[in-house]
């Protein structure tokens, strides 16, 4: 999508005169307050990328590791460096389900391949597994603007229709488009009036940080909120639909996001407001039926609840603490919304209701037992 | 209430030698960070602490008052300074209702006084509104203890009764206990093991600063949450009941309460948990039935959602910006939690529903119209 104007992903390759260009990425670290792009010339860059969080989101950090097998085949292709890249790049974030879904899916091919044609075979993986991301996201939001379309048909012209997000599931978590932000920004294109409501999403503030730098980058209008504050804008009809994300949805279609998303599933079912998933299919998890009690949460460092990171006056990036010392926090970073408070699941096949025959019939295909 | 094994007021006549004794507060802006505490000799540093919120809550502004009443007639009594003082004190925070209501009561009965007895009267009925608030705290814990209790005899011998609380509803915003703290520190000092999880209330962080500061320094084993938290808690069985404070109650027994508190009665109904809110009963306001569509919720500025203060790591309190240039915010201060939410209103005089006939009975003396 665009910042300021121009348009980006969140991973290129840019023509550097070399035969096959630099990968760039935007270190995400220093959002919202610093654009910083950089190159990744070796495979020890891109395990910085990766372990240190200049990167995040899942379909990215994929991305990501498919590029550094790539640099790492056109300085030598030997099955030797092809084992060590798997698992020097895997150590990164050995929990990242992408990561080792991209890094067996690049050795698997390369393996079959003499070495002296990799680094080709690599590159062009690595692209095309970008372009299966862009192509997953962009179908999820032609299935979410239509959605969006209908409600706003209901509308007085030239009203907007206003929307509420939590957390980040937007552009720089993918390669393109994100997942809950795509039918926003196909909204905005299809020249649909939009206002969102961004959910800062503490304790990380990725709906601060993230969500409101990339619909300002782009040009939507927004505003930010508290996570205390959706509740109230629903009760009152200022919210005319909810879209989230998801880091799993179970295949009985309850569904596994930032914490906080319960709340508002709570919020939008007492107050008739539909509430959305937008996922591509990945994130299913076939074998987990009841979300609640089967999927465990992470429980995160309690310096992210007593820690706040933000810029001083005087420009830099710094941390403060809230809290007064002596008091400890509980931080569980996830939470579990039932199925039967969500509307609909936004996949890139169709919308579909969170159930577990509907997701059966969207996906015959991948439903285990059916 | 007690900071490191010291009783503590919110406002108090300390002995320097003077007749009088010097009235003395906490200076809140400061906490957790720094326990500043600030002698007031004059008319002219009470009005700077009212306003500039070195003391905060509606019970504690209204005895700050009455003592800076107290302390200009021990300076003059005439009728011209009774009259300026009403205005210099009501102007610092004209909408405080409980500045009002502290103001007219002490001019109403030193007007009848000869201005020689003033002094002496104005003294002694600032310190009966601090008693008349401590008193009916303390009653307000008693009827909460009684709940905590039941709910303790349902458990394991030494399992702790754990308790969630939004926003600060504690000892330094009124002159002791506090409404919502009130329970707890009894329950406390009856022996009964508790666990309160503080909700931080964004945006001004007043659980992370004020609750989690309190307990701390009475000893209140206590744990810091994210406002999205308390959700995926109560739907764990984490949370045995839910204690809030209210800044303003209907005859419906609709809660007025900072914002957040609806999302946490959303909760606690679906799973549940038992949604208490303490209040001494000049909180509810007769004159309004439906409190979703009657009562104005206040928008406070953008800059609350946009800014954090903390504690830098030199020690500073500094103030950081989280969201980027350009990025708006809405901050709608309190939200309004519908009265079938609410499990029990504890009062001073009782634990009731919240209802319109069950708060009339309780009230008979003050439900108009009955």
């Amino acid at each position: 999508m665009k910042i300021d104007g121009k348009a980006f992903r969140s991973i290129w390759r840019e023509d550097d005169g070399s035969r096959r260009g630099v990968v760039k990425i935007i270190d995400q670290r220093w959002l919202p307050h610093d654009l910083r792009i950089e190159p990744l010339r070796d495979r020890a860059a891109f395990a910085v990328a990766i372990r240190d969080m200049w990167v995040r989101g899942a379909p990215l950090i994929g991305a990501t590791a498919a590029y550094g097998v790539a640099v790492q085949m056109a300085q030598d292709p030997s099955d030797a460096l092809l084992d060590e890249t798997w698992d020097v790049l895997h150590e990164t974030r050995p929990t990242a389900i992408n990561l080792r879904w991209a890094l067996d899916d690049m050795r698997t091919r390369l393996r079959q391949l003499p070495p002296e044609e990799r680094a080709e075979a690599a590159y062009a993986r690595a692209d095309m597994i970008c372009e299966e991301d862009v192509e997953m996201n962009r179908k999820i939001g032609e299935h979410g603007l239509a959605i969006i379309r209908d409600i706003a048909a209901q509308k007085a012209p030239g009203e907007p229709v206003r929307i509420l997000t939590h957390c980040n599931a937007g552009w720089p978590a993918t390669v393109d488009w994100g997942t809950a932000t795509s039918p926003i920004y196909q909204a905005v294109a299809a020249g649909i009036p939009v206002h969102v409501f961004v959910d800062e999403t503490r304790p990380r503030n990725q709906g601060a940080q993230l969500t409101a730098w990339e619909l300002n980058s782009h040009g939507v209008p927004h505003d930010l909120i508290v996570d205390n504050a959706g509740g109230h804008l629903m009760q009152h009809g200022e919210v005319d639909m909810v879209i989230v994300g998801t880091d799993r949805t179970t295949a009985n279609g309850d569904v596994c996001n930032k914490i906080g998303t319960y709340l508002k599933a709570l919020a939008a079912k007492a107050n008739g407001v539909p509430f959305y998933v937008a996922l591509p299919s990945p994130t299913i998890d076939w074998t987990v039926g009841d979300g609640v009690r089967e999927i465990p949460i992470e429980e995160r460092s309690g310096s992210e609840v007593t820690h706040v990171q933000g810029r001083d006056a005087q420009g830099r990036i710094v941390t403060v603490q809230v809290s007064p010392d002596g008091t400890g926090a509980r931080n569980p970073a996830f939470d579990v919304t039932p199925a039967n408070l969500v509307t609909g699941l936004i996949t890139e096949r169709g919308v579909c209701e969170a159930s577990p025959d509907a997701l059966a019939a969207m996906f015959p295909d991948r439903a285990p037992g059916r």
